[in-house]
């Protein structure tokens, strides 16, 4: 099995690396350059000429590798569970996220709208993709509504499973896309991450999201390659809300939403700060918590070069998969 | 056990992270600047300011949460088994070279002396602190001559184990060392490491070597908060043969050195660029392959920033990393 996974990584990596060499000249020949969000720092509209929507490049890799994956396993190794309906789901709803991100960022780039969608219409379309994928797993047969409290035990909810899921799906995902604020901010965290995750799935034997972690995993460090700062192209929402709706159905898949306690630490540090930066400053009508947030933005004003906060969240998120890492040690040793 | 090994990971970031405070004004006031290798590029002129040994922080921290997760483990969990007379050993050899890289750290800084010990004075005390640890292990009771192939099988290698053992521990300790030529880069590395060494000492239930990790992944990262760049300090030879050993120490404290191959990845390939680049330079009187070897500073040459180089190195070693997880997690599950 091992092989198979190290295949998807490979072909993930090989695929999103080449594809950038042809997509990017092609997004920036669109004059597909992306106006910064206004309420970024000054400093970042010196970014003004990179390309965004590069999130394609990876969403092709993962989707091709996870795909290839998936069918040598079927072939090579084990027959059909009920896991692979979460590998199905788990990739559609991945590309259902990407194809809104891509309209919100076609809408940002093409009709020059800085701000793409309104909060209200995304919010619907990501709760009507969270509820898309939790049917497509009910009607294939999988109706395990377990979840797994780290170094506790499993707790089944019954109904009350669905509306949870759709609430942490969607938090998530929004929570992935909050984290993009940076070069290579994003892409690093959810390398990092996608590796615990390889490694979790290995040892609890579910063999397809083993597969789709390792494409994450791939596609992640080829597109690193080109949005490591500086960053010749940013991944938009389109790629942002794909690799979110990818750690949510791989956390999913193994019915452990909440080891995204450990493996999604920064993405909900970065959710939080902008949650606590929007009530004190309502409550306390105008005073700041943070310089800026997310808190990215919060230690770029307070002197940290890009490269230093992108190491050090990929530091922080890694120590914490480690010990998602031990908790399903724990569990299967 | 899990526990005890996060405590042990606690204290000894801690204990790195506090003395820093009172330990780099001692280093810098004793005027312990040291004068930067002569054959580095020359931009790192600049560095002649940055004091070194700070090694000294971690050696403190890791050995400190060593002793004490050691001790914890000892009353609260398992009783004496063989893996422990490895533990004292292990110790015992990095902190060993920690010495030996002392003395060369001392005879550079206080007597101006920049090539320190010369390379033979090293070599024949790396070779007697490899021997001693083997010694230690053989009459603590501990003759156990096997060798883990990853992914194949155990290799019982009788006698031969301690020839080789000698010439691996020598060997990754010297390349660790070579490793150390930017700022944060084997702290990084090894920090990444260390995370995978505690995940498969957990696979493994290798409890005293889990403490080990656990307190170097504390110890680096708390050292990486002064020694990333730019640099507040250099662990010197004294961090770098400590680690070096550490790393050996855990490596043979499972009967598994050949993982050296994928957690000490980037070791590797920065001794071999520099064997590479000298063979090459003789066998064509006076041609190079690298721009310049080791060959973090090739990279430096063709333009990468250190954090990117850090970065890269680092990526690197994780994904080795997990497949050295990976093949312990087929060898266990």
């Amino acid at each position: 099995m091992s092989y198979i996974v190290i295949i998807a990584a490979v072909i993930s990596f090989a695929v999103t690396a080449v594809s950038g060499r042809f997509l990017i000249p092609f997004l920036k020949k669109l004059k597909y350059g992306q106006t910064i969000l206004e309420i970024g720092p000054n400093w970042h509209k010196s970014k003004e000429g990179t390309p965004t929507m590069g999130g394609l490049m990876f969403i092709l890799g993962i989707t091709v590798a996870s795909v290839v994956g998936f069918v040598l396993m079927l072939i090579f190794d084990k027959g059909y569970k009920t896991e692979n309906v979460r590998f199905v789901a788990g990739i559609i709803m991945a590309l259902g996220f990407a194809a809104l991100g891509f309209v919100d960022d076609y809408v940002k780039v093409v009709k020059k709208r800085n701000l793409g969608l309104t909060a209200s219409q995304k919010m619907v379309g990501q709760i009507a993709i969270a509820i898309m994928y939790l049917l497509i797993v009910f009607f294939g047969g999988d109706s395990n509504t377990t979840i797994w409290f780290p170094f506790i035990s499993y707790v089944d909810f019954g109904f009350l499973y669905y509306p949870i899921a759709v609430f942490i799906i969607v938090g998530f995902v929004n929570a992935v896309n909050l984290t993009d604020g940076i070069d290579g901010l994003a892409s690093s965290v959810t390398f990092v991450a996608s590796l615990g995750f390889m490694t979790v799935t290995a040892l609890l034997r579910a063999y397809s999201m083993d597969v789709i972690a390792a494409a994450l995993a791939g596609g992640c460090l080829g597109f690193l390659i080109y949005n490591f700062h500086p960053a010749k192209v940013f991944m938009g929402d389109t790629g942002s809300m794909f690799l979110g709706g990818l750690v949510v159905a791989l956390a999913f898949g193994i019915h452990q939403p909440l080891l995204l306690i450990f493996f999604g630490i920064i993405y909900l540090i970065e959710a939080g700060s902008v949650m606590l930066q929007v009530t004190y400053f309502k409550l306390t009508h105008g005073k700041r918590i943070f310089k800026m947030s997310p808190i990215h933005h919060h230690f770029e004003m307070c002197g940290w070069n890009e490269e230093k906060i992108v190491f050090t969240f990929s530091a922080v998120t890694l120590v914490f998969s480690v010990i998602a890492v031990l908790s399903v040690v724990n569990l299967v040793n």
